[in-house]
């Protein structure tokens, strides 16, 4: 067996130390290693990377794809010794869109039910009972980004019964039942619809800075952000000052333009803002190797990942 | 058309005053009337209610059914003037099911990711990041109580991924896909193997009190409780003591033995507890019109409710 030689290089996380071991353990038709144990980088065929060093691809003349250990690939997108037309593949992992789906109905529970509020009333030792407004159908669901995360989103709020509309720059295909599409040059009308809006777009130069003062304008009165996507999409200030004007009741904030999030940032303080810390989802590391693996034999009658 | 005569009566709600006009608007071939405006008692074919006062059933000799607003049907089954025998047909509304099913999966991510830890940290401005724990094959949900809401609840949580087991005394019928059931007297083994126990079972003499120190015991180290069946089934002191202890890591509870809690129950400011104002599920008014006509439709060779 001729096994594929592969190079883990990451210039925030210890991508080989993690992987490596996992590697050997679980998939030995493949060889990862550090670049340091690399001796002849001429017959590297992939990088396993989160977020490449910018020289990271140079000693490599013969990559055939790159994968990302994570459900994003901006980092790689951009990473300027990247040879143009090679191949990226983001981590595509059942597990981790569940999770992320979860983590959504989470959050659209969290603003339906007016979780602010209830959480505030234990805490004063006040019955807050409101009778109203609990049926799923009495919330717009708006799923911005449908690929692989969007849809599993989309999925579990049509099961429970919300009226869920997506975007995406092209129809998806397949188009996903119960779910209204949305597409390129419909943006506007789309924001307009969605009571809860759940974005999960993956950040490129078209999605960064999109969900700003003009953006957020066009939210219904009352809406909620669950921003899920990637830090450099949402203008912060902008959303603090929507959340402060009240046109919006509130945001769940996962991802952030600055991680982990300054000690100065308004969002730890704010009443109204939801905070985690880049946790939304989370691949098993044994997810990685499938993910590599399945993208290997996809298609038998190549060598490779292509 | 003979329309078909029923009382709307009860001790706690506004019965009358919030289903005579919505039946006269959405269903003309049913009667409903408050008691004070009932000429003839004898003519009055079904009941409609939520805790009928003592002698509710007294007045009416020709009931054939009895129809709760709500989910539960507790207090009629044990009103003393309800006739033995007398059907007892509680909501089924699937809107309301829905709620229920979204609520619980809010409370199973809301202790699976540690959200009492997440927003104290928030609260901190500590950056609290657990990057394992998260996928939902980590975490055994024990659903107790496995009918129209407990089937729904169940139904969501196994598509998002999770090990869901149900307890139901008798087999469901039929089967969830998905679920591994349990039945009479298997209670402690399923008990014992639910990191987060759901608790949908409907107050009866077998389950009032079931949820007492010896059973909170069983549950595995560091459980979770999310309850929302029916305030009677919970030792509240002995679920106070088991957070306290830190064998259970938190509890979600939407029913309490007396509502509206009081004021210097120890549940208002406890850190482990996540409070909602018997809140989970509120069915829409109209459900109410619909349950009642289903019913009535539902044989078409009897004239009525049977």
């Amino acid at each position: 067996m001729t096994r594929i030689l592969g190079v883990a290089t990451c210039s925030r996380l210890d991508v080989a130390d993690r992987f490596v071991p996992l590697f050997e353990r679980l998939a030995p038709e493949i060889d990862l290693r550090a670049p340091r144990d690399i001796d002849r980088p001429e017959d590297v065929r992939f990088m396993l990377t989160f977020v490449p060093g910018d020289d990271a691809f140079t000693p490599y003349p013969n990559l055939e794809a790159a994968f990302s250990i994570g459900a994003g690939q901006d980092a790689i997108d951009t990473c300027p010794s990247r040879p143009e037309g090679l191949p990226v593949y983001r981590l595509e992992d059942p597990d981790q869109a569940l999770q992320m789906a979860a983590f959504c109905v989470f959050h659209v529970q969290w603003h339906q039910r007016e979780m602010f509020d209830i959480r505030a009333a234990q805490a004063r030792g006040e019955w807050l009972r409101k009778a109203t407004g609990l049926s799923p159908r009495s919330k717009r669901i708006g799923v911005m980004g449908f690929g692989h995360m969007g849809r599993a989103v989309a999925k579990a709020l049509v099961a429970l019964g919300y009226p869920v509309q997506g975007y995406a720059r092209r129809m998806p295909d397949p188009p996903e039942p119960g779910v209204t599409h949305f597409t390129d040059g419909q943006m506007d009308d789309f924001v307009a619809r969605s009571d809860i809006l759940v974005n999960v777009l993956p950040l490129t130069p078209q999605t960064r800075g999109l969900i700003d003062a003009g953006f957020l304008a066009r939210l219904p009165q009352g809406a909620a952000l669950i921003h899920v996507g990637r830090g450099g999409q949402v203008d912060e200030p902008a959303l603090i000052a929507a959340l402060d004007s009240g046109h919006l009741s509130g945001a769940s904030v996962d991802v952030f333009e600055t991680e982990p999030l300054p000690a100065d940032h308004p969002f730890w303080a704010h009443e109204r803002v939801f905070m985690t810390p880049h946790s939304a989802c989370i691949p098993v590391p044994e997810a990685v190797v499938r993910s590599v693996r399945a993208r290997m034999r996809s298609d038998p009658s190549k060598e490779t990942f292509a």
